[in-house]
């Protein structure tokens, strides 16, 4: 295309080993060129833009220095990748970033060589780089050897509980292990919590190109192997101004901070790095989100997911959506409810702007808490506020309320505390992929005593399970939605309490019921009026609303008035569908016969696309429901397999 | 009792307030007399003797000081809290501590108003008491009302990851809250991690009897409200010799360390913290584990968890097992696997002893890693040793590995990584009741694309079940088996590998299959001999190994081959049972007809009692599984209801 940037070095490199005999200065060159290859690429795919134009230079040093894939360097979250997927033999697919068959928007190890671990939930990549390296240490193998084991997380992931868990393991077991933190003072929402202070004061009233010369120093100062007098290096460091001695504290070396864009800093701490580190070492770089382009400098969350843009004016391309999105109308009605209701409050772990908290955040800044990317203390904060008679709506992805499970489990169920569960990102999400899918959520919290579980079908049934939730104030209750666009359904001035335990007929039919819970329930919709106009059958179809408590009378009146009864849902199997089917054994109903079937996610992550084709992966959409029923129907009487 | 303790003061006191009227000197005397009825009541009915014992004084001095149950005192982990119980209305039940219908061995909400928050999993309290502190702030209200939240939480537990995010929140937040940091350097195990190193070097070369001048000089400098200089007050503090630079930097307030045993550093200084603290103070008191009874400071785990006891000689009244432990029967598997297998490597989350990899760490201590209380972090370096090529197996019970589910979910079954799971402590524990039973991991780990989930039917399975594992390197397997004494079967010489998928018949017969995932096999054995005996029914019974991937054939066999079938299992709705339904209902089998029953365990937690007490109140044992076939075989028609 006419409007690609020209990069004459960077179409040289395929490989990470081609940067090896490039200098110094060319290295800054391919640097810049890379900034604008990423510019590009994401300007016709979207995604995370100004994360991985922070971590060009990085990116570049990283590669000069190390030998991937034999060293293994694992991105954190790796939202950053593209600069380091289009280095490492992928930049003829780098225009497939996050599409259908194309580029994962995270590093992925079935995708390269060159990502030895997988992310997109945060804060994992200390915790595997030091299995890397223990995996070396013991005699462990893989295809393309055991190096040196590097990992690049930002200041926001370092800030989670498990980063913490790993630094202090890592810290106490000595070995030779490189962190590099990734200080650009933004991960997705502004930085929160003592350590992001902590974080900033280090380089508090230090100008910027005063940092080059303390890095200066700090390559000086680095340990000698160890019989050389690491230890006096070590102490000599401790008490340097800009020391990190938290981190030191914590057993590493700590070098910096850094300029994070300046190869003439990161080239030679790297190399030093490389050739002398005895044990782990913290490289804490700052960095900039977005660096280089100004409408990423220059957005809100610094560029952290977009759509398509214009590279010229950074305009991005979003279609006009047709309805509100499940987002915004649960901020909206949980911000009309705390209108009402001054004992809600809510809570998110570094999410205020994908939950919709930010809006609620505006209104009620007192009564919002982002407490960081820290699910499992946000849910028993959130416990704790329950006890104190507060109404705290959590609000966390299906996908990363699995981080806080424990917490839910034993703080929250166990003591039946009545904390709203918020579960956004239910079902299959699109361009985020198999790391992002909310599938597990409805078979993790119905097996649990005390809770209670509800999917909205729709947006104005969203508001409604908002308004439920505030008014259940006897246990916890957990309501999921999906991502994205509502159905566009009329929206109620305010929502209704709806009666626990009790779903709803939403068309009366014969022969068939479809029993959906949640947002698939326009798909079977679909189904039925396809079924009614093609083939005479007109299903009954029913929204159960709730998984935990079951309507029992719903789905046994079901049960008894059809001879087919199919379960739908965006979840996998142990979910809904396995209560149902726990409920009709236990009362008897297979005795004499159902034709019952229950319609789940697939035993298989599936990869990104748009959340229609990855539903019809999954065989969830109006078509498969209409197929089942079909099935169901002409099934004929089980026949012994011979 | 005759040998009970003389206790004339503590005979005068049944609630907190009492002690209001106390000099110090008698709290003192009170501190020995609850000492002394502790270490009887424990000798009765044994339990966690060394963590309360190291509290004594400090249970005295915040019940004091502070004013439960409006303050609320928050103990981590809560093992330590039988003090607590005594002084607060509780006396008259203490020897009924973790017996059947007897007080709870931890803090239970539902059992005290003085309990504000119910624990057993570690390192909650900061987080239980930040959300206090909050609720408080904004208007939340509970019957006892709301005053100071205090966590009380252990070195060990404090090195735990969420614990961690709690302490980065409060901090930010800066609301008052007091922590205290009860450092015994002996969490369960030995202390590990970078932060265990770092509390040491804090007192380290720090006579005890200066800490006293020390704890008296940091009373003194104890931040004034904040009008009047608190930073000033704090910058002093910050600088002082045995300051605690790593939680100032969390924006904690920190005082110490204390000696936790003398009442005359303790007193003072809870009564200026309550008097002056402005935000977030954490005090750091060292004690001793077991302190004041020989047998319990002498003890290798201090007394964590100990039998009924002979108070004068300390000696344990344990009764002769006569079978070896699930626990050591795993431990000596995979010792021996190992012997053959350098490849294999262990991981602990600060259970050593609990999960038998004590055993083996002696013999192979470099390849046995004790990760701290971290599981989210032991889970993932598991996965990271996995991609380096390792065999790791993870052994962590199976309500602590929902502490580390997103990171099953995420980093192992998503990249498919054969990280093996060996999951102690499945099904109802006994004493430890409901928080530490492990209810949920066949139906949140079944749900997961890649997984292969096991459960071991007896302690030779078990063994098969290790070498199994050992084998199968292709994606992660988890075998689940039970806390206690294995069934007695004869011993293999050594593991066979098992064919993944594939159950076992154990009895043939007609009629009725039961079908048991788990250590119920020995029940549905019972219950089918006993039908065969009394009623003429002889059931097939069958052992099904895997949850995931299912026996199939097997399943679809038994469903032609019997009028009914009946799955037994040791875990919630979800699981086994829930995965054989959808099978049976994706090929029609009920369509026609099956009496299909489910057993699982009921949908409420189960206060503690032995273990068949426990599966009594379940329903799980072999005159239920009697009972439900009778039902199942007597079952009339589907009648539909009127």
């Amino acid at each position: 295309m006419s409007d690609r940037p020209q990069t004459p070095l960077l179409d040289t490199i395929s490989l990470p080993s081609d940067l090896k005999r490039l200098s110094d200065g060319e290295l800054r060159i391919l640097a810049d060129e890379l900034r604008a290859e990423t510019i590009s690429a994401v300007s016709e795919t979207g995604g995370h833009l100004g994360a991985g134009l922070g971590v060009v230079e990085l990116t570049v040093a990283l590669h000069a220095v190390f030998d991937a894939p034999k060293d293994k360097l694992i991105w954190d979250v790796s939202h950053q990748c593209y600069p380091h997927k289009i280095l490492t033999d992928r930049r003829d697919r780098i225009r497939t970033l996050r599409q259908k068959d194309g580029l994962s928007g995270f590093t992925k190890r079935t995708e390269s060589p060159y990502d030895p671990f997988g992310a997109a939930h945060s804060s994992t990549s200390i915790s595997a780089a030091l299995g890397f390296t223990v995996a070396r240490e013991l005699g462990g193998a893989c295809e393309s050897g055991l190096g040196d084991a590097i990992a690049v997380i930002g200041d926001g992931a370092i800030s989670a509980g498990m980063a913490y868990e790993a630094l202090n393991n890592a810290g106490a077991l000595k070995r030779r292990l490189i962190v590099i933190l990734n200080d650009n003072e933004m991960s997705i929402a502004p930085p929160v919590g003592a350590m992001s202070a902590y974080l900033t004061r280090l380089y508090a009233g230090v100008p910027f190109q005063e940092l080059k010369s303390a890095a200066t120093s700090a390559v000086s100062l680095l340990p000698q192997p160890f019989r050389e007098g690491a230890k006096r290096a070590k102490d000599v460091l401790k008490h340097s101004v800009v020391g990190g001695t938290l981190f030191e504290e914590l057993g590493f070396s700590y070098v910096g901070p850094i300029d994070g864009h300046d190869l003439d800093q990161l080239l030679p701490i790297l190399r030093t790095v490389k050739m002398r580190a005895t044990g782990p070492i913290l490289i804490h770089a700052l960095t900039k989100k977005g660096k280089g382009y100004a409408p990423a400098e220059d957005a809100r969350d610094k560029g952290h997911g977009v759509s398509k843009f214009d590279v010229q004016t950074g305009e991005q391309r979003k279609s006009r959506p047709n309805a509100p999105s499940y987002t915004s109308v649960f901020a909206k009605a949980l911000t009309d409810e705390a209108t009402r209701d001054d004992r809600i409050v809510a809570v998110t772990a570094a999410m205020p702007d994908g939950t919709g908290l930010n809006l609620f955040g505006d209104r009620f800044p007192k009564r919002c808490f982002d407490v960081g990317i820290a699910e499992q203390h946000g849910v028993t904060f959130s416990a704790g506020m329950a006890a104190g008679g507060l109404k705290p709506f959590c609000a966390i992805y299906s996908t990363f309320l699995q981080r806080g499970y424990d917490q839910v489990v034993h703080d929250v169920a166990l003591q039946n505390l009545p904390v709203r569960f918020a579960i956004d990102r239910a079902g299959l999400v699109g361009a985020d992929g198999a790391t992002h899918a909310g599938a597990f959520d409805v078979a993790y919290l119905s097996c649990l005593p005390n809770m209670t579980v509800m999917a909205a079908a729709d947006e104005a049934e969203l508001v409604h399970m908002v308004a439920t939730a505030v008014a259940h104030d006897t246990g916890p209750i957990a309501f999921r939605y999906p991502r994205g666009e509502g159905t566009g359904v009329d929206m109620p001035e305010r929502g209704e309490v709806l009666e626990i335990g009790k779903g709803r007929i939403v068309r009366e039919g014969s022969g068939v019921a479809i029993l959906s819970f949640g947002a698939r329930l326009a798909e079977a919709e679909g189904a039925a009026e396809v079924l009614a106009a093609n083939r005479g059958i007109s299903p009954t179809v029913a929204d159960a609303r709730f998984a935990k408590p079951l309507d029992r009378e719903l789905v046994l009146d079901l049960a008894k008035a059809h001879e087919a009864l199919l379960t739908v849902e965006e979840g996998s199997v142990g979910g809904f569908g396995s209560h149902v089917a726990q409920l009709l054994a236990e009362e008897g109903v297979f005795d004499t016969g159902l034709k019952f079937r229950s319609m789940v996610l697939p035993d298989a992550f599936i990869d990104q696309a748009a959340p229609r084709e990855m539903y019809d992966a999954a065989a969830l959409n109006a078509g498969h429901i209409e197929t089942k029923v079909l099935e169901m129907l002409d099934a004929i009487a089980f026949e012994k397999p011979a």
